[in-house]
């Protein structure tokens, strides 16, 4: 590891170094909203940022952690692209990390929006609309199927829900970064649907249809509800089809991951035979 | 609320009463093991124990918190059958629950294992065989879908994963109740398999079949694999047939409960279909 003694660089051996401290902050929402940043941890995840082109804003590191060939590798390239890339101490790392067992490398990656007036939906499989959801490990679990499917990006509705809470950006297992997002409002969100004739689904227990007998042909966008208690009127009047998946048992609701995932594939499965891709 | 008056019990104000030491060492799951007990939280799930005639060994209550009726309605439930009830203080609640915010309420339930010998599968839609499943959370979820799709329940191979850990129980959602647990060894199973004629279904990102261009029909057996490495090659071989759901992204894997509630929902698509049942 001929970097190792190449290293000039001061080490960060203290917490509570401005860099740090400033870092340790982005664990707070009202922090990452301010700045515009977030944190990923680990060399899976890093790889998967640098492998689709999302800069680093700053990469930490600590040798003794660095067991994986792979992980001094992103080292190298940040600094090769000229990318702040700071050595710290275990103790440092460990203060940042929501890991117990944390890989000996993070980064600060900047947020990226997509404006909803640059989507067009024609383009996609689909879209999945969100307003609330409890459990940002759900919506990383979403992030992640909707990538596996190929569809396009999540589309926010209001503030209620974090994109970049860690637990999402750990449960979407990378997916995040080759997805898009976009931050908009109710209304905002329904003009945009008029115009670009893309078909809202949204999905309820009580409704008539069940999902796999309904036309679900892109454009389209999924609109997915709060985990207590689903769609809301209004947001279910929004909808051009209401479908449900069937329940045969006692339980009157699904994981809301484990539904979107259904729903996803279900979409996948009737554009596929459409296109009569071989998958 | 009559029964606050009229009650003359003793109210249990030490953390340190050997009761609460016992429920509280239910907590491990080696203490789940050896006593054959398991602790469930809040009104909704002991709700749902009860409505599915599972007997409460001991329930334990704080009247200051239990602020819905419901919750009242259990207590004198299990006062009427005889059960076991302690009032315990808020701080004793606390010392043995998981949530922040307990509801005044939770309860020691014996597990209940079914035999491997006992199942027969052709009464049932399907089974699903897990033998290493990594997060509790995930196990819970699926257990919730296995039951919405009207599924049997779980045969658990070896013993690496632990069906009552409080957040598998937590993410079944009650469903638990009414599903059925078997524990057994790969050969056992391998061997109950080939008696039972039933198919036993497997799944990969390399196999050649498309997940809903297979027969999925009952009595079928649903194998999944382990979070981090999905199914070995030797549970690959175990298995009939082999299933992929496509990905069309970047991403090599799904959340191992929305794969699994990917591959439910197919199942009870294909079941449906062929009994012309109105879901």
């Amino acid at each position: 590891m001929n970097i190792k003694t190449r290293r000039t660089e001061e080490v960060i051996s203290s917490r509570n170094h401005p860099v740090i401290k400033r870092i340790r902050g982005l664990q707070l929402r009202s922090e990452r909203e301010r700045s515009g940043l977030f944190t990923i941890e680990g060399v899976r995840f890093i790889a998967q940022a640098l492998g689709q082109k999302v800069a680093l804003e700053t990469l930490l590191f600590v040798p003794s952690l660095l067991t994986n060939s792979v992980g001094w590798r992103l080292v190298q390239e940040q600094k090769r692209a000229g990318g702040r890339c700071l050595e710290v101490t275990p103790e440092v790392l460990h203060s940042l990390s929501l890991n117990d067992d944390p890989q000996g490398i993070s980064a600060v990656v900047r947020q990226h929006w997509a404006l909803l007036a640059e989507v067009e939906p024609s383009r996609d499989l689909c879209w999945i609309a969100l307003e609330t959801v409890q459990s940002p490990g759900n919506l990383g679990t979403i992030v992640r199927t909707s990538e596996a499917v190929g569809a396009a990006g999540i589309i926010l509705i209001g503030d209620a829900t974090d994109a970049h809470d860690p637990a999402a950006v750990r449960a979407s297992m990378g997916a995040m970064f080759s997805q898009r997002f976009v931050r908009t409002t109710m209304p905002q969100f329904l003009r945009w649907k008029q115009e670009r004739h893309c078909s809202l689904v949204g999905t309820s227990p009580s409704a008539s249809s069940v999902y796999h007998e309904v036309d679900l042909r892109a454009p389209l966008v999924l609109f997915m509800g709060w985990e207590r208690k689903g769609l809301s009127d209004e947001q279910q009047a929004a909808c051009d089809v209401m479908v449900r998946l069937p329940m045969v048992g006692k339980s009157d609701s699904l994981n809301l991951a484990v539904a979107t995932g259904v729903m996803l594939y279900e979409v996948l499965r009737q554009n596929s035979e459409l296109q009569n891709a071989k998958l």
